[in-house]
């Protein structure tokens, strides 16, 4: 160990950060450069995610779930485009805040989730900020070669989908945040799916096979289908209806004045991390079969019509949605 | 574009980013992932930097020679290891002070250089944050396989090598802070080198031919050839009489009074971006024409033995170093 590490950084990498390296690939964290052999077939998939504590997690969010929403955050985005994860980079910002409970809490978190999903770290780097504690993750994973789903292959015809239920990561941060009056249980739920949301890796396959347009559901579920319609040269028309919801959410529903306006809070909230995507409407009944198999829901929230934007209806009325989706400021 | 951007993401990517994204493989920076084809028979090489405001860059850095810096660390890794840098990941965490001319003035910097060194942006994440602008980079390199040059080839009877001048980075910084009393000439190119390092690019098929271990030096020389001697199991020896120095950090050495000293500070300063490695001693004449052929200075500043740590010398004495390189605190 070098003599000067006034920042701690060769103490972090060494302590926490080495154990979780890919065992050959890091080449444990010591040689600037990670090194990943080429798989023949197969194309690279990269996607990057940055979250800064105030902006996209809160100071009191354990650094053990702020590390695992970063890892899930990543993996939602490859999993909507059908890739198979494989290892990341990972830049640390620590703030003044942050002494070595939390980050072990983050290296915590990493570990869980790097079992779970099955990724390694391959390298980064760690340093010291005066601002707030901030995290840059690059994700990579496979993709048969030239198979990767984007978002510009809808067309009419196709039935638009989505998987799990939306609204939980809009009402998660409201109930972090101590602004919703819910039964407890309720609550809780939702603030465990604000910190530690699920990326829908289980399905990528089935997106890769039969998915003509995919996105994963971050900006707000009308945002990023406006972002598909756009990309497709094509309409889609969704029916809030039949949008589907956690119990938590349907709790608060039920709760309001405005049910309109409630559900198209819970489609423009963003920070859902499920897939919407298209598919033909023969390959419906086989998708809903592979969900089912995985236990997961999946709804059938509409359909892809000549034309462009996105259409919302709800009552058989159309909705003028004049914010389609969040963005921090 | 959509309708809400009160944090000018979608807007600073279209305008300013895309433009800078692979024509292929960046997918017009529209579809939250890169993909890039296999190159059979190749290792993928990545190396990541972050950097802070006021940490490892200036407030008063123009933010064109940020992003050159940036870009340039990263390069400098890579070339370190023997590989060939092809794209990139950005993520950039913009201040309160970023606004349109200095976020032009970034992209400009990174349009400059991906020029010059021939990469391009594959994707990435844009996010404001109230801490200091932040960046965080992940260079991505293609290497013949299983043949990237680690720290941990260096072996007893080995001569040491070193591309270019050692010192200007520190020198540099501290020119940059106004701390430095030299000619205006003298002043004007260490803050040059300090602002845009030049990485040995060129040098790198030489390294990836006839290093046996090397590293770029960024943490200051000594420290890193101390991390080249733990990897390697070796003992490394330098004469600090024939470090390679630029005219004018040679000015700078005339000008002090204690010269051990002052050539400690320049070999252990960092930010240099050169690299240092190890040779068979009969591969040194090859590597000299080679660096000969690109006008580029390469100097033999002592010898792998057996042992452990590196032996500093100056006039026949042994320097006890205290400090063997600088980190951020």
């Amino acid at each position: 160990m070098p003599s000067v590490d006034a920042a701690g950084e060769f103490e972090t990498i060494r302590r926490l950060l080495a154990p979780l390296a890919h065992p050959e690939w890091g080449r444990g964290l010591l040689d600037d450069v990670a090194v990943v052999p080429s798989r023949p077939g197969y194309d690279l998939v990269l996607t990057k995610d940055s979250i800064v504590e105030g902006v996209h997690f809160l100071a009191e969010d354990p650094m053990d779930t702020v590390a695992r929403k970063l890892l899930r955050v990543s993996l939602s985005d490859l999993a909507a485009k059908g890739a198979e994860p494989f290892g990341y980079m990972l830049g640390c910002f620590w703030s003044k805040r942050c002494g070595w409970p939390e980050r072990e809490a983050f290296a915590a978190g990493l570990k869980h989730d790097q079992a779970e999903f099955d990724v390694a770290l391959l390298g980064g780097d760690t340093v010291n900020t005066p601002g707030p504690a901030s995290f840059s993750l690059t994700m990579l994973g496979w993709m048969p070669k030239g198979r990767t789903v984007g978002r510009d292959g809808a067309r009419p015809g196709d039935v638009i989908l989505v998987t799990g239920a939306i609204g939980d990561g809009y009402l998660g941060l409201q109930a972090a945040r101590g602004l919703l009056s819910l039964e407890p249980e309720r609550i809780k739920s939702l603030i465990e799916h604000y910190r530690s949301p699920m990326p829908r890796t289980a399905f990528a396959e089935q997106i890769r096979d039969l998915a003509t347009a995919a996105i994963d559901v971050s900006d707000g579920l009308i945002a990023d289908l406006e972002h598909v319609a756009a990309a497709s040269g094509v309409a889609l028309e969704i029916d809030l209806g039949i949008l589907p919801v956690s119990a938590a959410a349907q709790a608060w529903l039920d709760g309001r004045v405005d049910p309109q306006d409630a559900r198209v809070q819970l489609a423009t909230g963003g920070d859902d991390y499920e897939i919407a995507f298209t598919a033909r409407a023969g390959d419906e009944a086989d998708l809903r079969r592979a969900a089912e198999r995985q236990h997961l829901r999946l709804t059938a929230i509409g359909r892809v019509v000549a034309g462009t934007g996105v259409t919302v209806r709800w009552a058989d009325n159309i909705v003028a949605v004049r914010q389609p989706g969040w963005t921090h400021d």
